[in-house]
């Protein structure tokens, strides 16, 4: 299973296609019109987000209200503002495509570029990982992402509690996973808008009941983690990854990093470890206890106040472009890496239990389970 | 370019095939020698890596001492321990693909999943990567990766110049950017060593003189940054990546987190930053600046006094397995994650400036500079 | 630059999506127009043909008239029939995809697996060959697919002149290299639908003026032909593929098949055979002559009088399934095997010459053909 | 699952790499010696086939005798000359890659292009074909290639028990369906010799007992007959594909192409076509029945009495180049084409039952099997 995007910022629309996604899966169309809103919705977000109607197509694939093996593809329209419209982008802005597209194909205008490398995208993306969430569904494997930190704000407690954890987020105008620090967040948000700047942070995401084994080890290349790595790092805003506690665990001993197995007959897959910092992948596969991403956002670069450039036109020194922007789109971004996980995981799946139809699919994946009992018996003596 | 590799960490040996390398490239056999010495030889390894023998066959994509387009294959003998020897592997050490493995398969015995998993097949990577260097060097591209950091000791004095950086690096029997810490870090790994304990750790990768626009943002799957993120994160201990100063980007405002753009004449292509968080990589394209990249290297999983675990055949609990393993490869490791870098880089270049005959590339790239210096040409008025 | 596509025959439409389509090609709606045009209006077609208006929508890729690099979207909405209107096929056709689709699935219906292997797709075939064909006008290389028989009526004059060749190809209602046979054609045609018969034949694709080289010999999988192969056995009628004489040639000694290499300074790639059987690819690569296929295509397998077949729910003995159809698509999969041409070999080009920009890549092509000159210089002595 | 080949004519060896092959097959090695066998020596072979010794080397994804899911890799060493002794080729030989190959990169020695564009690259398409035989060979289907025709004779006595046939196929040395016509072969084959001329030919490839529903009907380039074109293209000497009686199938109506489907409880799929001209595979999807490849070799270019050619050092005419070669290499590709073939078809059947463990695939094949006969159990009544 493969999607690919194709469209513009402000353009007609965007395109996603999705190859060799399984015949026979309910598509559930409220599920995407839910994921697209949050993403368009969530707190920190520009005057764009507002206006823009949240709208979908899905133009080939489905029959009678389910998916048949052929490819998927939805168009996604834009409904604001048009291509044509919009002026040109001649004094690049840090951090974002500008100047990097222009030197790439010297030019002096980025508008071209920019379109592509616009966050507007992710609709599309956020499209994709709807199919593989109804297809996740079927075999009650979760995803969730949610929003860890914006700035130097860390949202430290969070819910133990899974379906808990999910409806606070689901709950949150900010993709929290609890209110305790709501108000500081408003304030903070709000206080950025006032001062015409704009704010990073971090995302979680987590993906609950996967099965032991996803992932090649094969080829490393399509080991579980470099196959997530490829696709966040394909998300707009995001600069960094750690698979569970990467980062404390370099800074620790192997004999404090890593945890006992043991046996746990609760467990939807028995073998548990008391401490899991490899964050649900070793090896390059899944080991069946949850898969945990922490991902990091850059905060947004186009900034009201910006910073001092050089027009390309004419080489002098120049404030760098500004348009209608977000003020923090980490929240929003949320839904995308969570949408992308999904995908992520939903192939991989797909890799390991059959892709051809969800009926297979399942009987391959309810046999796994029994002969995973059968092959670890001896636990039930 | 793209490569393969094949071989079991006791088997054969190791094997890697590259499709697509340009035609007449004149082959560096000693600088393969070398990064496989540097990977090897590197303090922090095990008994294995002092008995290895260093050897390597081209066996074909070669004549008369230049690459012909065609093919490049290697293989990297394993002279030491032969697969049949040694046991099996029943009792999963938390941490490696010992449990994982097991589950995907349905297995009580880890061997074969391990015997890929491990980081002998790093060794194919590095190959791979001294063929990438060798491409680069024709451009006076530089990659060097070097330990930032082990367990909890920071090489924090980097020097800023990359010839004074890159020679200390090699002079380091660590992969130290400086020596200010040599002598504690000698002291910890010895006492890792006597205590039978492991340590992870950080490495740095920086790409010097990189043309910008290389990557593809119409693609986000064929970003550089996405490109770059899939093939470290293939690297086997490798679980956290940042881009830049990913992390403190989240921290910060985008007002603190954005420099300026200037021009410096002295700098091959012209545009800086004034603080460059970004890591040299904006909308997925290089920007001509330094490309950085952290990364997170676990501490290595096997133990000399294991973690409690499950006996897969019996499921009673038992100590995690062991075998003669390494006590720190976060120095070995920088070595292969600068070969992986350096093919990416390479990759990408060659998508930007052709791929047939180094010849025509080196026009290529030539004519880009020229028109480069012509389209951005008011400068020099 | 590699194409996909989505959508059903009776859906709500075909899309295509074009993936590294180089930046700058000026976009030619008329041509796409045309394609579409010739490709539905062409003799030997059913009713729908004559129904369906001729839409399409460029969705995205596209800005200021000029491709921007990004993804090329098109929709080309289906105006007829819905596809929850029209019914089931429980009795399949033989020659069709009917009873595979149904036994691959374990289905009785196999609606959704016509709707996908019907000829209605090569409409976006013909969309993606109309991109590549801007592209190769401006490197001044022209594809063009002709009718070679229809049925045992086989079309020997061919003009040797091309533009007259292709004159004649674009004036005629059944796509014939000349008018000699035009009326044995109509008639035969015409007795076909009286008799409800269909028929089958052959098609001539030729491509003029592409430079030698292209294709990739190192890896045979990217050989030229190979990729020719893959491509035209993805049109839905096609069961045959011959390149260059390939039937004759296995039938007389390699003295009789082989001609001499010549100089011919008129030539624009120089080297010529006095005999090219090998129809313009030797090794896997283009030689700088004409590139010669020859494609083999079944009749259309609806028949207005049926088969006898099995009707899947009931396993009794049935007539075959039959719904309005085509008699002879021949002409109008001339077209098509015209646009899949043009596309693989726009991909070679691109492979070869660079891929980020038209003016970059006119600029590689132009020192191209200069060094070629140079090379091989002592001509002009 | 895919493979990937290195390695020149004359160099030290060639290398195949066999990327997901599944786990827990066992490794038949003398299976592959034999087919290796085959292809050198079946007679119209040269002098190299008679000198060079048979040997390969499994050096890795094997443990134990079985495979293990890992990179499968094998080396076949030349053992006789060298790619340093040899000479340069400067006088293009018409009909091999000499012309292209030195055009495409301006040279004037084509060495290093014949290296790999030689047939000698097949040996290693030969044991992926063996590695996908073992595995066909678990579900009892066969792949079997023969010779159909050489220069101008054909085999027509074509035993109709495909297990007769396969024998003689076997104990021919000319890889004949039946040896009505060996004698004359044998002097044909004779009097080349005598003359230096070569000869071309056909080949069928016949696979039996594959299952419904090989291949993806969704993506065109997908469709078995597209895989299948792809690679038989990809093999050295093939000019020409038909699947079933394409070329006769283009000059009947539709009512006499196509045959009734009936159902034939002792055939393993139930339902066949009383005529099948569609080779067992309709809508891009094998039907059950047998599929059947009908392939266009060309004549052996190289020519001991050379065409006129033009020496590209001096661009004066001259006679193309010789150097030892095979006569007529049509029985050594029909082992070639059998091994191709099966590698293809054991891809289709691992994309749709399964691909990693042997037992696993094998308990979803069954499942098939039993669910297919549910599907359709009306027929028992």
């Amino acid at each position: 299973m493969q999607f690919f995007t194709a469209g513009e910022s402000h353009g007609k629309g965007l395109i996603v296609l999705i190859n060799n996604f399984p015949r026979g899966v309910k598509v559930n169309e409220r599920l995407i019109y839910a994921l697209l809103q949050r993403r368009q919705k969530l707190g920190g977000r520009g005057a764009r987000s507002k206006k823009e109607e949240i709208k979908f197509d899905i133009l080939s694939g489905v029959y009678q209200g389910k998916t048949t093996g052929a490819p998927v593809s939805i168009f996604i329209p834009n409904t604001i503002v048009s291509l044509e419209e919009i002026g040109s982008i001649t004094t690049p802005r840090p951090g974002h495509i500008d100047l990097a597209g222009a030197l790439k194909y010297l030019q002096t205008n980025s508008r071209e570029f920019v379109e592509r490398a616009s966050a507007r995208e992710t609709a599309a993306k956020t499209v994709a990982g709807a199919f593989a969430m109804m297809l996740l569904d079927e075999f009650n494997i979760s995803v969730l992402g949610y929003t860890k930190s914006i700035g130097d704000i860390e949202l430290e407690n969070v819910p133990q509690d899974f379906n808990t954890l999910k409806q606070n987020v689901w709950n949150s105008t900010y993709a929290l996973p609890d209110d305790s620090k709501l108000s500081q967040i408003e304030k903070f948000i709000g206080e950025l808008k006032d001062k015409g700047d704009t704010a990073g942070g971090t995302v979680i995401v987590m993906v609950k009941n996967a099965p032991p084994g996803l992932g090649n080890h094969t080829i490393p290349e399509e080991r579980l983690d470099a196959q997530l790595a490829k696709n966040i790092f394909a998300i707009q805003a995001v600069k960094g990854l750690e698979i569970g506690n990467a980062s404390a665990s370099t800074r620790y001993p192997g004999s404090k990093v890593y945890g006992n197995i043991y046996l746990d007959p609760k467990s939807p897959f028995l073998f548990k470890h008391t401490q899991d910092w490899m964050g649900g992948i070793e090896g390059g596969l899944s080991t069946g206890e949850d898969i945990i991403l922490k991902i990091y956002i850059k905060p947004v670069p186009t900034l009201l106040h910006p910073k001092r450039s050089i027009n390309l036109e004419t080489l002098k020194e120049s404030k760098a472009h500004y348009e209608s922007s977000d003020y923090c789109i980490v929240p929003a971004i949320s839904v995308v890496c969570e949408a992308v996980t999904a995908f992520v995981i939903a192939s991989a799946f797909l890799e390991r239990f059959g892709k051809i139809d969800i009926k297979e699919i399942k009987e391959n994946y309810s046999r796994y389970l029994a002969d995973f009992m059968k092959c670890y018996k001896k636990l039930s003596t």
